[in-house]
């Protein structure tokens, strides 16, 4: 699970896929899972077909793991104003200012997946202005990206433009609460190397 | 708790103290809090004497504070390879690069009182490398700036430096994670102008 | 052909089909072609199966397209110690620094396909430090970046070093050649709002 | 001609005029001229007095240059809108903002030339904002400088801030595409150091 | 006096403090004083209790320290439409930016003893945009911190913009005086690891 | 003498020149000059043939014009490990990153007139990195451009840099001081739209 990985070189031989394919940069050998945990990882296998990398990179320690899911589910699937295609899309301009290659494959193909529309996401991993956004969606990623680049001028008038584009107080704490997680998911990311699926490359294109 | 403030300007009176002082630009009124929660605040309150305005802040929603508080207490307080005063470490000079003045201001006083050196607190905030640091402390701390500068040039040899500097696999985790979290807790500190409790700016001095 | 477009709003019915979709911001009229320039517009279309897009924007002015297609043919196609690979993965490393796309969606694509590596062209477009690559490879793409992000920091050092790589006096020229191109045709895209044909996005994914 | 060049040292004996001076910091040999190439370099010494450099340097690979010169002559000499003094304005704004040496040295004193104004040529290769321009080539040169710097954030505000400086469509197309060229150029000289003509430092003083 | 230091590591025993404390990072022997800047010297420790560790490291010269003296104190105590205060405010806002440890250390002081806010100097050293300021000081700030970052692109909308904040002529020339000279203050302790006297941190907390 | 300036615009009439040039952008009187200063000036017309407009810009307050004049006097003149060519070459490197025309103007006539080399000047005002400097000047304008850019950068490393190209304690305080003063007066001549006289530009060609 979580080892410390070889990546195959360029128009090298794939490794060897009896051993199970590493997911960070690091050494860390997977914990023992929670009873809880351990049923979240067999959801995921039984819903996606796999369990996403950046649970296995956490799985090294049980607490943390719980830890970082509870706080992810509640983010990205509790019930907001903004719906989960719009917190996929800040997800996403946020980790194309990072760079984080990553997030951009992970939530890339969730954005293809809940807007049925391909250049969407391909829009968001590349430079969302130039897609012809609703004027809700880009005061949504102007301020969502404004607080990933300079967040030290984030000021009153970012927060009631977004006001002016219709979304109330609740909405603007959610927006900045996604936008900020990307901001820390994109860095732990960076920091061990994490390794996306290879599924997601492919889904909904 | 948390409604939307009236910052009083320089040089006027203060606000009214019959009302509890506002502790974000966003206007939400708190929420029910569940029992945890509720012992969790009276904790804070018996303990340091006030509730920290960031948890008063995630208090619109008792699920959002919950998860928030896990995370950020098994970040901060869990056994680490990295004392408590480090982590704080990483947590002033983050927040001084993205100038977050709720961050800089709670987590500049934790490191003038883990440390018993204000001084240390000032370095931190102002320019951590103004302080004569350690080897160890150096490394830990370029690595977490440059996460937070440009975390897309993070690659083998940083994680490498970090191990020059003797940290193990987990500890590098470990910086990663702390650095990446307050990466995400000053951009939300920005996004809804959280200011911090008063008590912060004597403490430790 | 050449006109100016109305982008499909996210969500609404797609544009009707059956005026030809515009390609750029500006309102040109597309001009008269040459004889040559009409041949090779017919030989996009049997071999691509459409015309790219940035040849329909130059063929507002047939003298333009012409000095341009010229230059373009003799950089990506002629003889040279680059493979075509080679300068494809150029192309799209340095127009993901410049964030275009046009060029992430084009050359993307021509990297997918070249390659047979859907991945690889993601990793060029999202951040080419997360590739395996080889050591050729990597220096190749340092100097292609710093020259796109620094040009006036480029210096004997870092031409020493594409040498030390490996390359020879006429690669350097060709690696120099293919990162400043890119740094042009990036800023004609988005000097125009150059939009990519839609049949880039779906190939050899 | 176009050989590695040994640059004099500050206060040194100048180098030997028995050879022909190095123009870039390859070891490329000049390759065989074209009889069209061979009069195009005629007619520069016979109006200029000396051969650009910038044609020397691509003198190596006779295709190369027949395609850079062609390219080059219709975008700067070419009928257009912009008068030629224009076009030299927007590259000595753009060769300022990338610190380009032989591009501010020779399209610098171009400047001078075409303007009869040797201080106008000063302050586009220092400070464009310095200079009292009108409406019009502040628009112009804040659309180039913008485009240059940070290609990503151009829009249609800026397109539109364009056409109400009085610029039409094919205006804007040849700001964006003399803007876009000296992006290439420059980096292509600091890509291989590319020296300038020693007699454009004097002209037009 | 003005010695090279060797800073006490954290977590060590303090130098013994029968020497007098090294003040900057370079070997300097401390020069001859004039009787006046004898007499400068003896007030500034009459009236302190210290003398600036600033004017020790200029005292290696006693020419240098006298011009320096002199700039500094016309300046800062000079009659102006600027309150000494002010002054400070654009002092500390300025050498955020710069990050210089002297500075924050020395002005923040200053600032919190002027205003008898405490809390206003931390936010002039954090992040003024977080503090409720005035119009006036505002624009003051916000002038002086552009000014600091980008000077070349100041213009006449800049100073437009202090004259609605109600400033006079004089007053913006004595902002930009003071903002600059912050600048050159900063890169002079930087350039040579000034250190502040240790009396600084914990006054008018 | 220093009053509000309406520049010329390009291509229009030049004003008429019965009324003494404007040299910044505040309308600021004239004061009265000591007879010191007075002096000063009468010397500069004899010497020069001109009064440079930066001691006309202070001349608004006679204190302010001592003060500056004293400071730059022993900044440029004084003896020191660094020629006087040297300092100016400082000065020019530096207002080039801060792209300030003043100053690139007059410092740009001094490199050219101390060196005798009219493209030292260009080189120091485009980039100095083109240049073939010797060891120790490229280190010396090295450390000047960081101490420009990044101030809070410098470290130990960087001194020590300067102490391997030959240079002593003082010269490392004289290169610190030139280089943080050109940071004062680039951003002052910044500030108020200080205009170099015209005499510079034609100098030493």
């Amino acid at each position: 699970m979580a080892t410390k990985h070889d990546k195959p070189k360029v128009g090298e031989e794939p490794a060897r896929q009896d051993a199970p394919p590493a997911v960070l940069a690091l050494d860390l050998k997977p914990g023992a899972l929670s009873p809880e945990n351990r049923a979240y990882f067999d959801k995921c296998q039984e819903k996606l077909g796999f369990v996403p990398n950046v649970l296995l990179s956490y799985a090294h320690d049980d607490a943390k793991l719980t830890a970082f899911a509870a706080f992810y589910n509640d983010l990205m699937l509790a019930p907001s104003g903004l719906s989960k295609l719009e917190r996929e899309m800040i997800a996403v301009a946020v980790s194309s200012v990072n760079r984080c290659y990553y997030c951009l494959s992970a939530h890339g193909a969730a954005v293809r997946q809940l807007s049925g529309d391909p250049v969407l996401g391909e829009l968001m991993a590349m430079n969302y202005r130039a897609a012809n956004l609703s004027a809700r969606h880009r005061a949504m990623l102007d301020f969502s990206v404004k607080l990933t680049e300079t967040p030290h001028l984030i000021g009153d008038d970012d927060r009631e433009g977004l006001r002016k584009a219709g979304f109330g107080e609740r909405d603007i704490w959610d927006i900045g609460a996604v936008a900020s997680f990307y901001n820390m998911s994109n860095r732990m990311a960076s920091a061990v190397d994490m390794r996306p699926n290879a599924e997601y490359h492919g889904q909904a294109r």
